[in-house]
């Protein structure tokens, strides 16, 4: 069997995750989220972002939370901004349309949005009541081109939207990647005082499900449960999603699961910078984009598994590689080793 | 602490289930259902229930699968319909209105629909174009009252939709609990053949998370899957839907389980019956709704959890008591205990 | 050819109007009811109903206006309370459905909703968040079984709602029967001042097309417009509604054509009541209901246009009678010689 | 007061039609659209298209058009894809996304789809479920930058859908303009051949309202009426649109009506042109784009009113000019005046 990079998804869960559900498992709980897992998991990570204030929920996966969040907080004739390469504008089926809400593309360079991104879009929406009304800005950290937001960056789209009357939401399926990110100096605090909404992604990061909705505007965190309810996202055993988060927390291992999976990713970016390749976005997060060789793509892709992202032109493409918080040493030096006797 | 029989999933799921978890757990799968124990699982079901054209989903939770087969079988201007006392109709938040369908309501005994029903209704909705088309009958089984389907019943409602031109679609959050019933002789197999679209519920019988969606109607299989992505239920980490579904699945476990959640509850129900006990509805499965003097309402909700479900009179109330495919022997026997004794 | 007493949209408009609008006709004017016409029949209305800080918005008809109505004030997860005869439960093919609002449904006696309606609606949705949260009261009136509400009631019904949260909005496709009954005590004034929003019918009431949303409560008013537009209810040319409501509003021509409607109905009520017949709901307003022998429906029906509503026996049935702003004198008084004679 | 080149919308209705609403005003006719005038308007458009198998609906504006034509073909999971100029992208204030469907937008030099755009959106939607399905193609004839399909063209793009699944829907609120253009080869009978639905527009060329729906696929036509009524476009007094479409249809007034319009912005095209100026796109319908130096659209304003289109330079800006069914010859002149002498 070939070790795969195709994403970080295709493990089960961190071990301490099912020894918790394992000792617990027979206990009787309340459900819908009011188990004392729930209970715990939501005061550690308040915690852990020092603020008291915020509400937080847990939902199954990030297309569920992105499209409850997003119609949670919109009117109907209200919209959400992204860049062009958003998941919720990619990657979720019409998720957010089939709720009634229009989402506005920026094309971008590296998929994160800035102030100039936005005033465009509020400038060429101007035209009441003809059409809708720009009111959410959506953005991802790390993005789904593995960049990363800095403290400066967060602080003046902050700013931006505050003043603009915008909601600031960040998709955090990938949240640690981008927090324990080398070049990152933002920090889960900081995310919590300059976001609207944000969720902490667990999926993508070392549990079997879960993504933690975390609302830090006291406007939006108003009856909140009714659209977890109406979306079909309220777990009957809340305690699946509750014990999860509780270890996730638990002594950081969330950010150390995370930084262990941009290291191995960095690894190989190191070796392919090495032999001099180039790279689609300059990336310091669980997901590379080099360009190579077809050849080489070729020889790879008889032990790994990843992607073909983009044709570059006839003799080379780009490839992504995604690492995880479970990708072992041993599949980074094999990979490592191919590319350099290629 | 009290023991609880408040509902059937205060406990986690069965260990065989946690036991693949574990032994899966750092193997590497495809994403998005692709991978193998959902491939098995669905094999499996497929031998059980004897239909080898159907087609399987798994989702998370019973909401989930009630919005994501209504909304994608209806147009825009089709409605449901449900027993007044339907889980779509009271319990979910108004998902199904959510995704822009009417659910037309229709007073029963005891929770269970029959032809003469959904006749009432259909005269009711002739006035074209100005009302909603009836187009598909949600029935669940068993029922929210706990009763149960046997297989005439089933029979001639199915004749009736189709002749119809009538969907039918049965919720089977507690199917596993309705097929084992000792009263019932209606088999998986059967439920098959005469329905559209059913499920078989795990949340309530001894999974994590997880409802079967069994499409058996050809015109409604195809692009099922959007339907899922779109909603937010699509699990990156499928397997562990799969997972489940394969363990409960072996050895049927599943309606091994749901026989026992009956069983345990039949015992507390014959002890009343010998107290002299009258009952909401004559029920079979594992939810009963005796009704009780108040003073031994109190006396049991020390030791017990339960709901007090409608105040009958000054002196009485029917309560709800649910069981479990967890519920041990020791629970039972105390609370018959007390019955006796009072 | 018959008369038709099937309902009170079967003429065009009243000539006032087709004159305003052949004298306005060449005049240039800004689109999407921005025009003279719109401003002035905003300004009249607001001066008869004594109330400058209402919001006024023209729509086509009825159904439009209810649907945009309530989708405009509900957040995903809120429901509108109606009594079970009402027009957007039964006559708009799931109109508020569609928009994702589940609409409750009340039985009532005379098609009026009282607090003690509402209290039983409020009482059995108390489990947050798995179930819809009610917080629009709709009624209508005159109503759907032609009686009204008078002051006392309405005065009711709003001091109950603000004490609960809830909003009232009064669908007047038939306002002006409604306020011209001769029991009815209630004025345009009297409803501006206790309803969060209603609207003023023009529709059944002599114009073309149009209804008049009037919003009393500010917290409704904040860009309404949006709505009209993106559910496809703003005419380029508002004009055709601004006219027609400012020849509607011009000294009272709107009541008087309401009051005609109501009297002729009321001269058919009279012959029949000498005549010994009952009717299903006591009416003073344009339509009613009255129980005729089939021999007699027979006889009329060679003459005239009407709906049979309802078999009572096998001798009798209820018929629907409506008159309109243009019913004249001769097809009322044919239609009671014909009563007087069987 | 200025003399308004805004839109075509500006003045009431053709005398034709006026003198028809007189005609037949206190006449009792059907309601919702079964009055006679709708059968004979539905009857003439037939014959003129001679397409008898066609199915025909009225409803008031282009808005509306849309989002029931788009929602009424779409399943939940299916996209439009439409130029990025179009009207359903821009102006309908997320009228399409509020039913629940995404709009992918292709950017064009001219405003108007090729196969080779299309081909683009289909290769970047291949990641199945991962993605909406486009499956309708939308486009506007003329379109919102004035330009106009030839038959060929039409044919190309029809082959092109019939091959790949897609449905072809042409909005036709300037439908006239683009027949009659001088450029123009197509026809109403092709149009009614290549498309799978197209409406006639009204409100732009002569009517008070009013877009006819021409559904040629009759897998589209089923239960049309429906979707109409539930998004609250029925009107009661349908016969206000039935006598329009009968007038306009009349010795073809509606071409004339259209050709008229255009010939006027032709006149004003050339004078333009003979002084030199450039155009934002080569338009053949009644809206022109000059570019003009700042200092003449000053001039121009003090008389004319009319939009600034786009800033082109410090010194020089586009402007849309755009003529109508009643345009005078006097109008044009003096526009003409001064841009002679400026």
């Amino acid at each position: 069997m070939k070790f795969s990079f195709k994403n970080d998804y295709s493990e089960g869960c961190h071990p301490n995750i099912l020894q918790a559900l394992l000792q617990s498992n027979l206990d009787q709980e309340a459900g819908y989220g009011e188990d004392r897992f729930c209970l715990q998991a939501k005061q550690l990570i308040k915690e852990k972002m020092n603020r008291k204030d915020s509400e937080i929920y847990f939902v199954s996966g990030g297309t569920q939370a992105n499209l409850i969040v997003i119609s949670s907080i919109l009117k109907p004739y209200q919209a959400a901004i992204s860049a062009s390469t958003g998941h919720v504008l990619n990657n979720e089926t019409g998720a957010i349309e089939a709720t009634g809400h229009k989402v506005l593309s920026v094309e971008t360079e590296d998929g994160k949005l800035r102030p100039s991104d936005i005033i465009q879009v509020l400038e060429g929406h101007r035209n009441v009541p003809h059409q809708v009304m720009p009111k959410l800005v959506y953005i991802s950290n790390s993005t789904e081109l593995g960049t990363v937001y800095n403290t400066k960056e967060l602080e003046d789209l902050s700013s931006f939207c505050k003043e603009n009357n915008l909601y600031l939401f960040m998709d955090g399926a990938r949240l640690g990647h981008g927090l324990t990110a080398e070049i990152s100096d933002l920090t889960l605090e900081k995310v919590a005082q300059l976001t609207d909404v944000f969720y902490l992604g667990g999926t993508k990061n070392g549990a079997l499900i879960g993504e933690a909705i975390v609302i830090n505007n006291p406007v939006l965190q108003e009856d909140f449960g009714f659209h977890i309810k109406q979306k079909g996202a309220m777990l009957a055993k809340g305690r699946l999603l509750g014990i999860q988060f509780l270890e996730l927390m638990k002594n950081n291992l969330y950010f150390d699961l995370a930084r262990h999976a941009n290291q191995q990713a960095m690894k190989i970016k190191n070796a392919l910078q090495e032999k001099g390749a180039s790279f689609l976005s300059d990336t310091y997060t669980n997901q590379i984009f080099p360009i190579l060789n077809n050849d080489l793509i070729e020889v790879l892709s008889e032990k790994f598994e990843f992607y073909v992202w983009k044709k570059i032109d006839e003799e080379s493409s780009a490839i992504r590689l995604i690492t995880s918080w479970n990708t072992p040493d041993q599949g980074v030096e094999d990979f490592i080793e191919i590319i350099k006797n290629n």
